[in-house]
């Protein structure tokens, strides 16, 4: 996987991804999945050394510009000429990208992964299983196929936060996204198509688990 | 009826099916029937040889242009130079068009349709009974029609799921679009636009029928 | 009324009407509220004889421009040189035009609307009450107002629909529209924007109503 | 914050304002929040005399144009070159912006604000807790706090009721916005665009626990 991943990096230029981040972001913004200036999109620009195109911190996902996109490095320091922070979730960012080969990490936060994270938070997760969906996920070829979706605790300790993150990735080597409690969905791809997909895949079945829970509540 | 198609057929060029099916994905990929990469599309552009205007595989239906679709043949072979490949659902698609004679096949995944295809699954089918929106079904003069929407258990082996899809019209052929279990809508139409509208139709009613049952479950 | 009324049929040209109409009917789609070709608008350009400009029979709403829009006369037959037909729901515009001297008329099908129709068929109608959106229905000055939605028994006979919908306005005459049962929401005003308004306000409180049924079903 | 709010009244032109408030206005009414000209928005030009930037009572939100917004001064008269009358509810915004030195004021009539309003009123108010969105919210760095989001009677005595609001805003003076019975959500930033955000996170966090509300119930 890191091969392709580092292929991928060196054939797409910093303003395709920058154009690509920003766009994705104003269409989740769209679908209620970035509103409040909430969420963060980021893609590796270069592995050796790491550089991230970063979304910045506190702005309107539904007007992001590409020149607005950041470039950061390992210890999420910007590198680019921009006077504004990068997202105050960085280094969860850059704690996936390192720990997974990711090219790309996107956040949501959306009223469906907000109240699964909840639900199923002393499960530690939660299994979604049966669904056809589920082969949009890279590397799954079969609806027969159990996702667990791991669920960490929330905390404003972005450190010890990336250190969970760490642990549960470990863990669960084969997971696409985990949820963080009331907060919100993290995904990730080999670029940014990828990861833009699992998160519409994740999001689709997680709002599909969440309304049959309503139906089968009342039988 | 297959004479009307087969003048569609060669009254509409390629450029035009190939552009409305682009915009019908852009349109319900918006409306989340076709996130993630899922769902396809076709239509019939010759029917000797059949020749299928098909959507490729693994695209973003939100970005999908005209010049992206496939033409491929009774086989599944891509006509057309392009190195993409169709969707891996097009031998369903085929079956389709030779069962029916239909002139269009759309495939979608909405949140309602993946529900009641699971929740119905026991009873083999899902009934849509007395309202006025039946009548937007080819053929449908009245809302006092029953209409039934078969559900076919979902498989990865696509000539076996073929062959269920085959009988299953067989048995039904007054149906107008059928589920798979845990997976999808499929719909057909003569036609790209009455297909378009065979969908809408059906997602419809699957959505007021699954959210009256949310209401009557808690009575 | 009827005074304030004509002056906007002379003031107002057939093509601002026509393209004002074309917009909401797009709009709306978008919604949700006329998809699958279903719903019908008008808007009186006449009153002495009687002209009104109608959206044609089967169309895509979506996609509704400006030149499609007929003129029909007082018997639903096509004045302007269009070879389309107008909608066959043309006679309960005219009824209600005539009955209540209303300057447009809209027909909705949305997922609340069908299933309220249908809810709360036995009593009648639906009521609304306490609401501030209550305001926004013409007459209405404070949401301390109580609004009965009539709901009247679907049927295929135009004309004995008609009648029916006479009647009921004829004793419920301060209604600002009424519901057919399992089929959709009939709304009017005194122009296109009122008509247009009266909708989003009904859609609203149906859907208010039809959600907090929800919670409360489940106490 | 004063301060900050009379340096933001100086540096940012009408123009800017009224075309950044009509924007919003027309990405808020396509989310359903300012429906049937529901709702209305605010921001301060200057402060010194006060003078505030007004959406107009009646409009179609989702054709605001920044011509159309007026500038009323603190007795709600119109100041511009306008015939159109100001919202109604002009009074509230004035009040708020007095009381708290507000640099803009949204009212929106969502859904969700509308059934919480009514589910909550006997309780005050509604505690929103322990959710990562609510930092969105000026003041707040952490998803442990808890915000109370008080429920005000509505009335149409608009004096009495911007006493009302008077009243409640003293008790709870780290509000962030409330809520109207039946009514709608006021929110107010030091600015139009955190103003924005504020409507956005509380609109959001409305929504998750509505929502969640119906799982527990059936539980």
């Amino acid at each position: 996987m890191p091969e392709s991943f580092s292929q991928m990096a060196s054939s797409d230029s910093f303003s395709q991804i920058a154009s690509s981040l920003a766009s994705i972001a104003r269409g989740f913004y769209l679908r209620g999945w970035l509103v409040g200036t909430s969420g963060n999109l980021s893609a590796v620009v270069d592995r050796e050394p790491l550089r991230l195109a970063m979304s910045p911190s506190g702005v309107d996902k539904g007007e992001l510009r590409a020149e607005q996109i950041l470039i950061i490095a390992e210890d999420a320091r910007v590198i680019s000429e921009h006077r504004t922070k990068p997202s105050d979730e960085s280094p969860l960012h850059l704690r996936i990208v390192k720990e997974l080969g990711a090219g790309a990490v996107i956040h949501t936060h959306s009223i469906w992964n907000t109240i699964l994270s909840d639900l199923h938070a002393a499960d530690g997760g939660v299994a979604i299983e049966g669904y056809e969906m589920l082969k949009g996920l890279q590397g799954v070829n079969t609806h027969e196929h159990r996702e667990w979706l791991p669920i960490i605790e929330n905390s404003q300790d972005m450190l010890a936060l990336a250190d969970s993150i760490g642990n549960t990735l470990e863990k669960h080597n084969d997971a696409h996204g985990f949820l963080l409690r009331r907060h919100g969905l993290y995904c990730w791809g080999s670029d940014l198509s990828q990861a833009k997909r699992h998160v519409e895949i994740l999001e689709f079945l997680l709002e599909a688990v969440g309304r049959t829970l309503l139906i089968k509540d009342g039988e």
